[in-house]
């Protein structure tokens, strides 16, 4: 019986261009060096750039993916889960992340980590998304300068909670 | 055969005693008086307020529940869909909706707005979040002062969709 | 207030050339005469069959659609909900349901059967799958002869339960 | 880049008490021997025998839970899944997997086979449900005597679809 596996997410654009790539894929590579699995939506840009960090320390990664094809997956991802649902996988990867980081990103993004907030998970943004709203408090998104910043915060937060 | 009829979502937080419930009865009375069917996750509060209002003014209500039973849903929901599927359910609301307006709301209304921003429906907000990415350009939110002038904008934008 | 609306499926075939379009029809009518309303996949076949007849007869008919765009519809749809979850919302028609009736149909239909079985909802089928274990007791699918056995035996049953 | 994963799913009873527990254990190792990694639904029963076989046979196994909290999942997951879907995750199940064995089952077992039949994914049952359909040709589940004929044809199968 082997202990069950801590899940970390990276979310972020699926732009090829995304000029976050060299970000990405330290952030990959810092939740294998800390002995987490990687978990994203499966398709490019910083998705793909996060799980191929995460081979190269020698992680296993994994890709929620939203069509119903495997080979949508990037070249990175050792277990692709091809879920069908469309946008409503993000609510998965808010929901079994143990951590989450937004590195960039789009609206999916956004609607990432609202969720992953809402389900009270440790959740930090690298030059991602910023918002409040009107006469009310609601848990702040934590801002870290760069990947081992969000992954020292992060890991440190998981700690307390498990 | 009847035409099929317009879906316009309102989303909001679900605080029986939030404030936002007189504006929550305008906008589901304005929807209903436009001949929209109300959609929201029909639960208390906004979305109860909301439903109400539609229901006053003759019109059908739709709820989208999170759980897995029907008398989750507020009294004045006509149609229960008991999705079962927690959050996810947010995903299918961003997607189904003709035009959605928010109002207040929390992070799940975050999410909301992300996805029918993301799925370029007409989306609106009252007294809502606020939010900018760093160094890129997304749909803006447009904001409105009252439930006329939003459903006033919305109806406007869902003419030249349809 | 309105009372909430007890929603009754009709599960079935897509195929356009289904030979059971007649009992679609009546069942759907039955539907709508009994004051329920119609929930279906919101597809061809069976499901457009029945929406027709509850159409016919005054009713309300609901789509729960796999795709992610309302057109997907048939022609006899009022409210199209486009859940963009393919499959995964045959367990929502399964869920929400106060009760199932099984027309024909095909593996999908097998699947909301299983699943209507299983959340213990009212079920019975005409002229559709057949299904024992090896080795164990679940609860058995009902037959009936007609549209108007099934329906007054469901319309029984959910009297019942409600 | 490592290549991508296989998996094969195993569905069955979360029955603690199931007598099906060594054919489990047996497909959960058989699996993992065979180089692809166990899915199941990382409940108890069925599903948890089976993640122990493969475990037993230094495997990897992947828990896709109904609920949303991790702790679901049965000791022998090395990676849970929540997905907060309820009865919507079997329809995951049976789009991810790259082969499926059912190993007898209740209702929800009977629809992930209907699914994964559906979705064309090589399927094979063990002493699991037995369905056929008034007037209509669709594919049959065909019947393995134990794991090892279950595996051998399976693997066969995947082997020539990718």
């Amino acid at each position: 019986m082997s202990p069950r596996r801590r899940l970390v997410a990276v979310c972020g654009e699926s732009d090829p261009q995304t000029p976050l790539k060299d970000l990405a894929f330290e952030l990959g590579r810092g939740i294998a060096q800390r002995n987490a699995v990687l978990v994203c939506g499966g398709l490019s840009g910083v998705m793909e750039h996060a799980a191929r960090g995460a081979q190269a320390a020698g992680g296993l990664t994994i890709g929620l993916l939203p069509g119903d094809v495997s080979d949508e997956a990037n070249a990175y991802i050792d277990i692709a889960i091809a879920t069908g649902l469309g946008h409503a996988r993000n609510a998965i990867l808010a929901l079994t992340a143990d951590g989450i980081v937004a590195l960039g990103g789009g609206l999916g993004t956004l609607s990432e980590i609202a969720l992953a907030l809402r389900n009270r998970r440790p959740t930090i943004g690298i030059k991602t998304w910023r918002f409040d709203r009107h006469n009310r408090t609601e848990p702040e998104l934590p801002v870290a300068a760069n990947p081992t910043e969000a992954l020292d915060w992060l890991f440190a937060q998981m700690g307390r909670v498990s």
